[in-house]
């Protein structure tokens, strides 16, 4: 996907030029997992023109994967992000409609050769909110690679502004999240595709604790009983500058909470979920038997995902141990 | 529309930001007649969203009006461009399906209130080419202005990569067209919608000459008999950085040649059809029994566009006219 | 005025160039009161040059009337503005003189004509500031708006680095006042310009409390009995990145204070109380009778300039409306 | 003088911001010489304010001195630079009046102290059109160097935006040149300042060649007794991006010729009189007795300002040298 | 290799940022020949920090292979370019010392591996420039690959500024150009590597022509009979603005030429060896037997390169045999 | 030393290009000096190449002296910045191997001409850490300056990255700063250098108390005899864009402690000591006696850096002042 951004704190209307980054959910944790040293494959499909290009060489550029790339369809899909300061919220206006891949049918892609040598397999809740294609492909891979024993995982990502293709979220969501093994959303996102509001929080005044959430991931584990591990990342909305940045890991009944960062000012808070993906997965997989710490890896790297310009979250494995053993006094290293 | 290019000649993957302008061929046509004082509403219709502020803030800025304007639809029209250097073109991606423009559909503009006030109307071939609303709606607009005894031009500006939603080019600007008083078209235009050829033509080579097009001209008259004037600009591609630049006017059976401009190096030669017409227009109104001059004024405005970035053409009545009386010796003025 | 300010935080020294807006205390209100929908003329005089047509440009971008800018004159006025941080405060120089308004005389504007539709007309103390010929204009303009029954607001707005021409600024200021209806000023104005001081406060520790200035509001009220409403901008200024900011009105005898917001960092807080007169004159027109909700709008308003860059407050009714009903916690839209 | 310029081809309207540079006649030529190793000083009065800094730092950074500045006056004169291309030709609007330097008395500069080592002695006739007290310090400045018996050269320079102080140009510069040794002009300068033209020419067709020219040499040597060193510079302006450049040298009876540059795509052709001035003095200091390679000097360097951004001709001995030897090739030096 | 340099056509004084790309003869090769879709590994040694990995990223962005590439050594080599314009040539600084290659030893590649599946080995005579070290592994590759009968072309690629560690060029280059089938070199690598000089030319004057230089190429066979197929790019050197291009090749005893083409403005001439010899080896392989269509192949795949900003030629195969068909005419394409 | 970092808080990676400045420990100090008044000459060697010259040009602009500056070697050294933001620290990557001083011997400056008419010598503890020749040169510097009775300081400035010529930093340290009269550091250098620690502090974890550096001065005075003055920056590293900044000066027996200035967010650290200890020159020779004021001007100073991009600490006497008087509140001036 194309991300479009005026430059700084500009509102739209106020640019001459906009930044340009190349980003998307699911491509976002692929970076971060490259970045990390997995070996990792992003699967897609680009359209067959220069943008489409561009976007694919960005991928290649972090070390992911492209084999599996599929190039056709119309268009690559558009976000325009004008990010907020202070009081003045960061604004989002989709331009997906058509995309190559929201234009995606059950054939497009080989999902037996796809996992053949794969260990897990990501997607998020924007892949079946862009159309029926889209959350029918989603379908096929999901059900393929449960079905190959791979390990699959899920971002609930609910995008309001999104879901229009017919079927409601909750409906198509309950099939693919049947399908899962781990599934991680923010504070609301149960909510709005499930229903399961955590109780006495209110996103807005930033009285998101981990205690209330707890209860979000006791009731999606009754309800989805493969799901083995879940996660709800906590964002305190102090200002579009100033968050605080926590979540919770449930695992087979037990919940760990993490420590909660303070982060101001915000340099981009874009892909904040994807890179607390991205760690959570490289977290699971290293500190084996270890959810503390790997919930503890994956909040460290979110975190600082919000110190990087742009989706893809840019930091090394080193960089998020060292915030892990608690130095984020940011002193240079020279 | 939104137009997004890299920086200078950067090629699309280079780019980490793009230049952002507004344009397309009717509001290039309003912002010259707008620039030379001539008062002027553009009509089309815009999303809902900051970027379609963005792209209205960007007529009114130059005085276009946009009383007319409506609001709705999904999305703004897009065009990426890259910028071509000496032998490289320039590269075109079109990313306008499903535009606000392109879904309008019959109601959606009252022609009769439009109209009232006017005297001349203008549209181009490239809205009919966008979908069958687009060209329907275009139909009603030049039926109900030729009813009310506005003046209709029009520029054929084919672009093959655009006419895609089932009926031929051919046939619908047939009917189109018939309903006109003026048009416009460059080398290739009228071969390409109508198979109208100049013989002994080859635009890849640079050898289009005035007398070759008179034919084209001659041609058009007899097959649309509402057509007092025809013109026709001619581009010397000699490089994408070096052209030469001059038209042929056709008035009730007399032709009347220009001088040829030889523009090197080329800052943005996209709109210098429409800054052609701009000129036209204002030519054909203000030098009244003087076709010559009208050409003059046309091809001196259009020349100068060649060397102003963005689709706009941002020049003064002044500086074509100094331009017109033989002064491009590009002395400092101070 | 076109404002000059080197990129970001760099000092004038260091800039290859300046970053261009058009600003002003008058026109940062039109484009507000043009923002929030209201019908807005801009009444000014500017250079027949290219810069000149810049300005206006500006203006006509956001939709303020231009029918009433005369032209003529010499030159734009400038001011050079250096963005400060943390503890070094922003510097403007000021290079206004014999600017193409500075230099207007008494018959340069036909009053008469320009209030015949209006309803309020908004000054501010720098235009009297500039040169006696413009202290006349305002003072003409005040007069006639008067008479014809038109509401006068003003803006202390005390500029030490600009009374320059003669007369005092008290003397001057008194007999505009005596005209207006509505008056606002900062902490500081209505002590630099009238000498009446709040008691107990220190603007460079940044103790700056409603109660305090309630004593100003009645003082001023009684010395200009005309005076219906008088509101003060309340700003703590902690550092040039971190500012609390505020305001009380007074209305007909009555004070009302309003919420505080902590405002950090701080994108561009030049044009922070002409976004609060913006934000005040739609208030008191659109809640009629609702004093409070009227003055609530006017700081929120002002409060989310301050995360605008420029002069201008390029935000919505809408996203006012928002921060009003306190959801100032900057989530992403989306 | 700061110079504002939009970035590229871009017109005033469209910029968002304006590059800064620093420049100006007499500083031109200081830069230059001081390049060129010779020990140089700048004399000139700046305002006491940061921008007057900036100014004065961009003169030292080069290596020119600056003892002799002095600080006051109101504002650091302005002008604004549009660049142009092919037949837009580059417009200037000057914003100098109340400058820092046109507001000097004859008490500013001590020109005693100022020449007591001096050499030589350059000024412009940009200086004396500025303001009766510029024209009167410039006047102060030549005669006492003249009479210290310092070499005093100048550069015609006429600008007809300029001269408006009340006194006719061709009366002040009459005095003035008088107590000149060398003089310098444009294709139009003795033109427009003494009435001296040559035959048969045509700056804005390009037809300036060397012959015409000598007539003009001749006409003011001996309306100049004083003059022993007469040069023109001739601008062959085929378009804004394209000239050819040349220029002839009088010496106390003969005339000397010089190659002819072709020059295309110019870069920045503003200073290329100042820069041909820099080339000469530096020319005719170095290679005594060989007028012929100092006006060959000159003409290389001017040639190569137009290569280079902004006023100042930033080249070396070296690099002059190397075009003189007739290598223009542009080879990579690696 | 990090290439810095000042935006545009600023000198290198006058930057306040430098514009950052990656390249150098290898790596550019590299890219070229990915670009054509052809499988491509590039073996270097880059440092283990973070500006090491930008270097590989940006290699990996295009496709390039880099699973052989080491890390290890103290820096990545730097070169500042200075782009000229007109008469004045650009500069180029190398700052190479003591690179991360530059200090590669006998052991650092393990040749056996890296050519198991090679079919094509390219290096350059920068190589072995750099220091003994890399003069002895380049030895060792250029045998490993000609014993495994992989095919080995060179570029004699003369750069006096480097070849400074010790033994002359001449000597060094003899025994590494023994080992190769295809060779390249631009108009004056023969003269100064090997001494064998084309009769009557002079570069520096623009005449350099294809006859001349059969001699070149008759020497060179007769020197090195390994070498089957010779190319001599021809740059006539108008201007630092304007070149015209083309190249001979001999293959086994006969001559073919190329077409010439006229480059004006050259956008960037940086790496256009490179992309011949990128355009060569695409050529020889795709048209075998076909010799006169591998060098037009390669001379307008170089033609294009002076049109892309950077060292990499971003052109793909359909560009390039758009141009080869004789359409440099620069339409846009739309 | 030419500074090298991408635009705000991008990554090495994700830069198209890096801002250009130039700094270093000594410079820094100057150009500090410098700015408040003082006379000042820097003393290094640069390479004779256009890089080595645009540093020259940075000094020059700034008013330092640049007198008695050698040119030679090869290189210009180099440091790429990259800036970090809230917990990711902002990263140095030294290139500063065979720099033209790094390779300086014991002939190459003059000190007995360099030291005639100086009173004040300052070094830095980066200096003897780049090389065998360059500590060597540092030591006769220092012995040569202090046998002529001018007063020695040197900041500490341990940099573990560049101490590996040979020799350990504390037995080059010890003979240097022997000779020394004032000496500062940061809160670790006496540890890291001297292997003298402050008790009970953890400068990860920001808690660095003046009374915990009282000791730290003390041994320090106890093994250099020569130092009458001491002082320790007290850095409090909350984050990489939060800091608090303070200073304890210890003179013949007295510590005095300074304010603590809160700095969020931080613009630029770099160069943060450097400007404290051009602070404290200033401070006192200026306010002789008053080491409390000495001490108080240096952090003010200092404090005021973090607001300034570059290494510069572009700031006048009167803004320390102003801050000084415990005016940090950031209003306007205008």
């Amino acid at each position: 996907m194309l991300r479009l951004s005026p430059p700084g704190q500009l509102r739209f209307g106020q640019a001459s030029s906009f930044d340009v980054t190349y980003g998307g959910g699911e491509s976002n944790v692929a970076v971060s997992l490259a970045n990390f040293g997995l070996e990792t494959e992003f699967v897609t499909r680009l359209p067959q023109n220069d943008i489409g290009e561009a976007c694919l060489q960005s991928l290649r550029r972090y070390g992911v994967g492209t084999r599996f790339v599929q190039r056709g369809g119309n268009r690559l899909g558009i976000y325009f992000l004008e990010n907020g300061a202070v009081m003045r919220g960061s604004q989002v206006i989709y331009d997906r409609a058509d995309s190559s891949f929201a234009t995606v049918s059950s054939k497009t892609f080989d999902w037996q050769a796809i996992f053949a040598d794969a260990a897990w397999f990501h997607w998020t809740g924007i892949t079946p909110s862009l159309s029926a294609g889209a959350a029918g492909v989603c379908l096929e891979a999901v059900r393929a690679a449960h079905e190959m024993g791979v390990t699959v995982s899920c971002d609930l990502n609910y995008r309001a502004k999104l879901w229009k293709w017919g079927s409601p979220a909750s409906k198509v969501m309950e099939e693919l999240v049947a399908n899962c093994d781990v599934a991680i959303g923010n504070e609301e996102d149960a909510e709005k595709v499930f229903g399961i509001k955590a109780p006495d929080t209110d996103v807005t005044q930033g009285n998101v604790t981990a205690d209330h959430y707890q209860y979000v991931c006791e009731t999606l584990a009754k309800r989805f009983p493969g799901l083995k591990t879940i996660a709800i990342t906590l964002r305190g909305s102090i200002s579009a500058s100033h968050n605080t940045w926590s979540a919770i890991l449930w695992q087979s009944g037990k919940t760990f909470t993490g420590p909660i960062y303070d982060i101001m000012p915000i340099v981009d808070r874009v892909g904040g979920g994807d890179s607390f993906m991205g760690g959570l997965i490289y977290g699971l997989n290293t500190y084996v038997n270890d959810p503390q710490k790997a919930l503890n890896f994956a909040i460290a790297a979110s975190a600082l995902k919000h110190t990087i310009f742009g989706d893809f979250n840019l930091v090394s494995v080193n960089e998020v141990e060292k915030l892990m053993k608690g130095d984020g006094s940011g002193r240079v290293s020279r």
